[in-house]
């Protein structure tokens, strides 16, 4: 036992981090922006358990099921670690029969995957979704869904990004003209769907090589997956494309599109849109649209710069909305090779399969569509434009001291509690020193570090004989200020006074939103 | 494949649920209140790992480590989910060479107990927890710590609760007093701490029997932990007591009980504290003070009423305060037999056990000292005492509503979405019906159904020919208020006007505050 305790290495395990200080403060506004959006949108919250049966995780990840954590086996169920927060809200769904909720969901998940720290890839890390569910009618949820992946990034700060879209449909139906049988079409998409970090040439011969179909299949896909641009001009070149027009899924999905197009300028959001019909996403379970933003300041520290000017050289986010107004090139390839920072699509089968492997014969279904943050990117990119001086992770307001020496002095620990008790009664942020006797160096160093704005001082003489206390104003600016001898009795008023005063000082907005909101 | 779906149970993992609804909008006012509380106290917030290595958790927890959840061994390290916040807080500690900090952390642990729905024992459950880690003077953070227990229950509406306490010393004290070996102090502790379900009978038996002491050892263990009252009564008692005078540890232990009663009454929160020798707690730990809040209201659903009655024959809450400031008998009894709603104490070699297990000579100690708020148990309590048809889970403002009809009749989605996205911008919780054509009637069902307050009506001819809204406030009290007709340009103005006249009609308060504050 105590050898091995030797041994002992103080980490986290693999993949995983502790959170603490500033770093903890800009992931908790970036919790509370999107909440705050989320219930904009009139979604309720729900929590589902970490872990869920083992099988009804399966089967619903595709290739990247393996990277599934199991418990292990202790007796009673096999369990696993939620690999996404989808299939959980799908399994709640089906669980409660319901035929429609909207809710979000801000919490962890897992995933075996091979850790990259500085691109925000761990095994565990938070997502914060967003979805509907219910059977509305053509791209009206999907549209707000957009909508909501715009406020939220650009809440947040983030507003040079684009979102490239596409449509299941449009892409299962390309495949279906290209000669791809349905049975393989899922991998061949998988296949596709890694144009994001490798060359045409490199996915041709995975789709050839690896997946069996011939260069003849391979090279009509090349045609497709190449086409992109704004939702106008993609659709143009799809309605005049005669393997589309002659292809009843790819048609249905390009009904969606256009109607979506609609809708998106109605809210003036489709300039963050690029139609990218080389996106694929990797998940089974999506049906209809799939998107993903993606940005340039979302690459890892090393070569960010490269890849910033890059971006700043094609567009900056202001010519970006216009050029797609104006029907210019809309081109993506400046972001390409970075990570998603936004996510989600339409799927539309998953809660009926839920249903349907219970047994039940005429299972509903109950369509869905939803976006999920990727809240790790997004608190680096954040991280990267902050002033972390400038963020306190501390919010305390008064900091309570007690002067006075000799050998009978007791440090008066008995009356710094009731003054304390009586702040915190009324809600005040407030702190001493765990230290019976102590000088007033210390006290007033401790009160710098922790923040204080105001200092409530119990002189010995004016406290024990007259009743007394001394209230003052912290920071350098208040130096010579000796603050006011006010009775004991009634002194939290005045604390609260000069509380206002210096938070009207302020400006009244916390640190983090002024650094957010570059102020 | 097709044979093992159609088996599919949906469920959540044995001792694992969802939460929705108002029971989720409960919780958070939880969460919360008590995240207000613990930033009045300075604190900051960290967050750790759900898993962490198997062997930073082992040989923490006692006989209770069996309960720990192991992860599959799937290649790499292997690893645990978490137990309880405190072990991962002091390895955070120890890790990161801290020599002080105040910390809450609000999070998820993982124990394989049986489970006991009605009790609110479930496998997966939430802790809240504060600790202070640093060298501090005897009891000044303890005695913080204390109020913070008392300050969260009484903020969350939980008045008739004591406060059971006891110090490590003191039982350790009594141990030797009887005989009790070094080395089998922990176990017989364990076996005490059953006393508050078991009678003093069965404890002996496992003492003497089960647990190889003589029946001498455990009468005068029997003498001792019978002993209960006020801070005042029983400090009176072990002055007294020969046995109690002659025991170093003892005597440590009751010194530091003297400074915290005069600090608690310094805070005034004495009148909740029965200082009860029978308290010993389960985890191996616990250095100093022990102590764990216990209320007749967290007995099961079936009992309850039968316990709730002997509580208020026993005592009321104000009674109560009245009872220890005269210092007449302090009977806990009535207490006894439910879970506590929260707990905690002083554990000061949990850090430095870290720091040595790394193979450091000499490692600091850091003292801690903390309480844990059992959230599901509060949570059963205050669902008891609401009144749920009240509490509203959405937060819904404003409708967006499309009259008209015809053929012709599009359902003007496209200008709902225009209308939404200004209400949105300006941080307005904002719905509509996702469909295109819908009635009049349907809509005002939905309007309801979602909460909101103001419903913005594009009616056909108003709206498409003089370019009008009509504003209406919503719910039977305005039936006959057909609303205001007003410029779409500027409508986002009226509508917040209307809201602010609704909230200010309302008092202001929403619905879970004020059910608290019992309003």
């Amino acid at each position: 036992m105590s050898e091995s305790k030797l041994q002992l290495t103080l980490k986290t395990a693999k993949g995983t981090k502790d959170w603490a200080d500033k770093d903890m403060v800009i992931r908790q506004h970036i919790f509370q922006t999107l909440t705050n959006i989320f219930k904009k949108h009139g979604a309720i919250t729900i929590d589902t358990p970490v872990f869920e049966l083992k099988e009804i995780l399966q089967g619903k990840y595709g290739e990247d099921s393996k990277l599934i954590y199991d418990l292990k086996d202790q007796g009673g169920e096999l369990c696993s670690l939620r690999y996404d927060l989808t299939v959980p809200f799908a399994r709640f769904v089906a669980m409660n029969n319901l035929d429609k909720i909207k809710r979000y969901h801000i919490a962890k998940v897992y995933r075996r995957d091979q850790p990259a720290m500085t691109k925000g890839r761990m095994r565990e890390f938070y997502q914060c979704d967003f979805d509907v569910a219910g059977t509305y009618d053509a791209m009206i949820p999907d549209s707000e869904v957009m909508s909501i992946l715009v406020d939220g990034l650009t809440s947040l700060g983030i507003d040079d990004f684009k979102i490239k879209l596409n449509h299941r449909k449009i892409l299962d139906g390309i495949f279906q003209i290209a000669g791809v049988k349905d049975e393989d079409i899922r991998k061949i998409s998988s296949a596709v769907d890694k144009l994001d970090k490798a060359s045409w040439e490199d996915v041709k011969k995975e789709i050839t090589v690896e997946k069996g179909q011939s260069e003849a299949v391979a090279d009509v896909i090349g045609k497709y997956v190449k086409l992109k641009g704004s939702l106008g001009e993609v659709i143009d070149t799809l309605q005049k494309d005669e393997g589309i027009l002659a292809n009843e899924k790819a048609m249905e999905g390009l009904e969606d599109i256009k109607l979506l197009k609609d809708y998106v300028e109605s809210m003036e959001i489709d300039s963050y849109i690029s139609f990218d019909l080389s996106l694929a996403r990797g998940l089974d379970y999506y049906t209809g649209l799939i998107y993903e933003a993606v940005t340039a300041a979302s690459a890892p520290p090393k070569d960010a710069e490269e890849k910033k000017e890059q971006a700043l050289k094609a567009k900056s986010s202001k010519k970006n909305k216009k050029a797609s107004k104006t029907g210019e090139e809309d081109d993506a390839s400046a972001y390409v090779g970075v990570g998603s920072i936004a996510a989600g699509g339409r799927y539309d089968n998953l809660v009926a399969m839920f249903s349907e492997a219970t047994g039940k014969k005429s299972a509903p279904q109950i369509p869905c569509v939803g976006v999920s943050f990727g809240v790790e990117r997004i608190f680096s990119i954040i991280k990267a434009r902050s002033n972390l001086d400038k963020i306190s992770s501390v919010s305390t307001q008064v900091f309570v001291m007690a002067f006075g020496g000799g050998p009978e002095w007791n440090g008066l620990t008995k009356d710094r509690l009731r003054i304390l008790k009586k702040l915190w009664d009324k809600g005040i942020e407030a702190e001493h020193m765990y230290k019976g006797k102590v000088n007033p160096r210390k006290q007033f160093d401790a009160a710098e570090k922790s923040g204080a704005q105001v200092a409530v001082i119990l002189g010995k003489e004016e406290y024990l004989e007259q009743g007394k206390l001394r209230i003052k104003k912290l920071g350098p600016e208040y130096a010579d200020d000796d603050g006011e001898l006010v009775d004991a009795a009634d002194f939290v008023q005045l604390v609260e006074k000069k509380l206002d005063e210096m938070k009207e000082a302020n400006g009244g907005l916390d640190e983090i939103t002024k650094l957010v909101k570059g102020i």
